[in-house]
């Protein structure tokens, strides 16, 4: 089961016909919530920032098409941690990112606890 | 001279070939901005609502086109005001917007003070 | 049952907290997209362009509130026609929009079939 | 002087006040039109692809800023090219952002022209 999906929507295809680019990120953000809600991390979710994003488109989506992305951990520092995401449209992936989150208070960095460390890598139910 | 203009974006015209309907409504965002800003309401910006707003389509904008908007405000009442917008491309008037804005505090509508409907009202420089 | 219903998406809301205005009209372009395909209108979706939409907002929506979207044709002209939008975060109302559509050609308008008038005035099943 | 330039959209920014990670894609993408413009190659730009991006966060930018991205190709290949993106606020670079593109045609890639790779690499007038 995907972690979070959604039909593309009419506003987010431009004129050739596919998903912008930029919308990716946002299907991650929402995917990044739904993985932290499932875990009970919302307090947490609220606390990190992006330090870092890399996209690899390898098809488009369209319109009429649902995305579903699929989200895990795969690092976990002291402060800072990585999520995969794979976009898929059906079974084809259409974009994956790499997305490098860091825990901070009042700008700086914080140690991760270590309750929500095993939360994050958990999988899922 | 326009109230705000900008080039239109390519993330913002759809598969159709013309700006998705919503992205008329930002364009107004910006242009009342811009319009309080000239006038020296930027304080009182942040305290006004939407209450209604009505879009007419004439004509469709495109990539490449450059919007412009002129906007004036149209009423003052004793707690809202009505703001009229023209956006153009060129000369030719794509969409016209009516738009109501309360003022409010907690909730609750307050009175305009009478130095900012003077502004509201004032033509640009 | 909604004709269409969606989580607020975080990068919808504004630094106000609230759902920004012209979300609501991609909210209603998706729910009369959800609306024609319900009863077998897709085809003539893709013929229809907006001629006007007024909106009334009531109330916001805030990150974490899921829309929920009634739509239901109330007025059907020669070649053009209306559809009324209840915009709802569980029971209450936050927004209103009447939109007005026109069957267009070539940049004529041009009259509805009979049978689509039929299709879309009839109950959601 | 920048490639692209525009003041940050009060739609832009999240209820954190800064602005919302997805749209740093849709700055680049609008600065890779003006780089394209400005060297005769907008009949190029239209024939290109994202096949990756990799986003790095530094400082948050915010309502009331004005956003400037310098644009430079620092990479061309047979078919693909790399444009490194930086995008401040004021001196301050609050985002890098490297980008591949390709040339295809029909989906298979194609081979850059040579005048097209002379034009890519040269500096700004």
């Amino acid at each position: 089961m995907a972690t979070w999906s959604a039909p593309v929507r009419y506003a987010e295809v431009d004129q050739q016909g596919i998903v912008f680019n930029s919308h990716y990120l946002l299907y991650c953000d929402e995917t990044m919530t739904a993985y932290c809600a499932e875990r009970g991390l919302l307090a947490f979710a609220e606390r990190i920032h992006l330090v870092a994003s890399s996209l690899h488109w390898r098809a488009p989506a369209r319109w009429g098409d649902v995305v579903e992305v699929d989200a895990r951990c795969v690092r976990v520092g002291t402060s800072s941690f990585d999520v995969h995401f794979d976009i898929r449209v059906a079974t084809e992936v259409v974009c994956t990112v790499d997305t490098t989150y860091v825990l901070a208070e009042d700008g700086r960095s914080t140690p991760i606890p270590e309750d929500v460390r095993g939360e994050l890598t958990r999988a899922a139910n």
